[in-house]
């Protein structure tokens, strides 16, 4: 038997509303004929955008949930106040086997915090991390941890490298994929003790470990994953982000600045727009909370239906390649290989 | 009597040779008459540099040291062994009062430990720390610590918070300079003990402490300073640095794909010119080491003469606007209002 191909998605979640979680199912369900998936919601809220164009019969299911988690919500409150939210009740549905994914624009914290609570950890990882998929020169890189963990030790390091290299075989296919550990220098006196510490025991793992990686190279080939904790790797992407608007704002700008410019600008926008293309946020929406009994992605809050329907497209690759138990396996051999 | 505007500048560090570093010195002595540089290095191979076209008379002194710090000497070296280094002399130039500042493009972490060594840090600064312009939508923002310094506690981002807002004042005429402290989230839950700990010191400061401002923020408009430890500040800067130049790439490539393409960016060339004019890094060239007693600045490795020369100009502004001692100044005022 294949897997199962199911995704839990909360309807509910994320500022764009329903209608736009809506179209993304439906994307993905016309793409691909062996997904089949729930949206949890409203089921009032839920009809009403589906409308008069029925989804493809059999392949989705409603399931109700009565209350939103939003992005005030303290975790606590979302945590113990909300266990009817249409977060909580697509995670439930990973967990009682029905799903095999949830995916959810909502609150970041809430949304690891509940994963975290209903599925557990697998068992070796002491905590879950946020992994993404960022452009690079030749390609993509995987980065974690992007703001789950603020204080991180050398052994969380070592488990993200871990799990981050079991993503990209999973996304890429890469046998054998590259890690690198951020550092504020490629010398080995650089960089803080925990950095320190994680690169001896990445050195002696059966991880490829490249050795240490500076900011600029995340955006290079030089390693499928880059390792970090969760703070510098939530900075790093912000000011990526950051970046990118600026420089995008600066060549509008240039090209508006006369006439002429704007003629050409006129001339060079099928250029432009395929520019814009390559550096489009939305075909790297989705980010995998890894170290979970089970695959929970995290949809960016302002995602649109293409960007969502990529979201969905991560879950059904890691559900497909089965990464939480591909995690658990390598977790155990890490700590019979120590033991 | 006005400031005393003689800057000693390290002739021999940096890739690109001595050359670069005279016609940088020609440019500024050019451009201000007021100033007065001081070439610290090998006397022959400046002359040669210098050629039949004199310096400004009375403007230009050699002085000479006979070794150079090289990028692969250890700290150790650089300060035991090689006291004759033109960056040693240069900043024993600013020690004995012969200059009020000094200028290199060598070895950052050597650069930073003589100049600590022989200059000291001024009374209330435990680290001197490294800051640097960098531009932002409608201007550019102010952000230290940039890697001088991996683990800060809040009394150290505190000092960083207020060297920053005196640097923003020099340079930018600023009166009451915004300072934002850098966080994974606005919110006062989020981030490690030392930044919550820094936002309770700052808000009860006479700084104009606007609360935590995030990765992207720093090419906003939002704060005139943005301070963080030395690790994240690194990782922060490289990542943009990484990001700028991959888009620069795609740009490129997108404008060579076809011959059409080709076509519309010659037609283009003027306007991706001075789009690639607001994004030259030698725009923002020249670090600032503060809190030190005395002005020191470190210049780009690769810098060419004009990103040289503005790291010059940088060391007039900050000599002209006497920095160290409003730093002092600040940090008295601190001292007295805590005892």
């Amino acid at each position: 038997m294949s897997a199962n191909l199911t995704v839990a998605v909360d309807a509910m979640s994320g500022d764009k509303g329903t209608g736009v979680i809506v179209d993304a199912v439906r994307q993905v369900l016309n793409a691909r004929s062996d997904a089949h998936l729930l949206l949890v919601g409203d089921p009032d809220e839920i009809n009403r955008h589906i409308g008069n164009n029925p989804l493809p019969q059999g392949r989705a299911e409603i399931v109700p949930a009565s209350e939103v988690v939003n992005m005030e919500d303290s975790v606590a409150i979302a945590l113990r106040n909300k266990k009817k939210s249409s977060m909580r009740i697509a995670i439930d549905q990973v967990k009682s086997g029905r799903a095999a994914a949830a995916v959810s624009s909502g609150n970041t914290s809430a949304l690891m915090a509940i994963s975290k609570f209903v599925l557990k950890t697998v068992p070796g990882i002491d905590r879950p991390a946020i992994c993404t998929t960022i452009p690079a020169v030749n390609g993509h890189t995987h980065m974690l941890d992007l703001g789950a963990n603020v204080d991180c030790s050398a052994d969380h390091l070592f488990q993200f490298a871990a799990m981050g290299s079991i993503l990209a075989q999973a996304i890429d296919g890469a046998q054998q994929p590259s890690v690198g550990l951020l550092n504020i220098g490629s010398e080995d006196i650089k960089g803080n003790v925990q950095v320190k510490e994680a690169a001896e025991l990445l050195t002696h793992s059966t991880l490829n470990y490249i050795g240490f990686v500076e900011g600029n190279e995340i955006y290079t080939d030089r390693a499928d994953v880059v390792v970090c904790d969760g703070f510098v790797g939530n900075v790093s992407l912000k000011t990526s982000e950051g970046v990118a608007r600026m420089v995008s704002l600066y060549l509008k700008e240039e090209f508006m600045r006369t006439p002429m410019n704007k003629l050409v600008g006129l001339l060079a926008k099928p250029i432009l727009r395929s520019f814009g293309n390559r550096i489009d946020p939305r075909r790297y929406n989705g980010a995998s909370l890894l170290g979970l009994k089970g695959v929970v992605i995290k949809s960016h809050g302002s995602a649109d239906a293409v960007a969502f329907a990529n979201a969905i497209n991560i879950a059904l690759l890691e559900i497909a390649n089965d990464v939480p138990s591909m995690i658990t396996k390598r977790m155990n051999q890490s700590l019979s290989s120590i033991a």
